[in-house]
């Protein structure tokens, strides 16, 4: 397992609602490929969407991202933490 | 305050004790701009690090990275979230 931070792009506006919606979704589906998804942070001004996740690769949180309706932009292995 | 990601580009290669003495530069003199980091994640193979702050603007972030020797690329309020 490995952390990824991806990252969406073009979400100006997004409100509290819409980020936890997305959010639930994600985690709706998030046992069948693997992945567990911790957090997301939304800078509605600038409409950027980062969100910390677990997976067993990149694919599998594309593959979440993608169900779930909201696809990501960029996604990387954070394979360094502090 | 206000919850920051701030990104840094450039930093392929960056190696775990890097990281760590950066974060340690920016825990030593944080207190002095009232900012508080919590995590750094990096991405080694693409060179990019996201931090996550608690501070009382964007300035003050902006300044304990310009001050501990690494400037960030892009500052982020992200007042959602999840």
């Amino acid at each position: 397992m490995t952390k990824f931070m991806d990252v969406h792009h073009g979400m100006a506006g997004i409100t509290d609602q819409q980020l936890r919606d997305a959010h639930d979704a994600d985690l709706a589906i998030q046992a069948e490929e693997g992945v567990s998804f911790e957090h997301a942070w939304a800078d509605p001004a600038e409409g950027v969407v980062y969100c910390l996740s677990e997976a067993p690769d990149a694919e599998a949180v594309k593959r979440v991202h993608e169900r779930a309706g909201h696809p990501a932009d960029e996604i990387h292995p954070v394979t360094l933490a502090v």
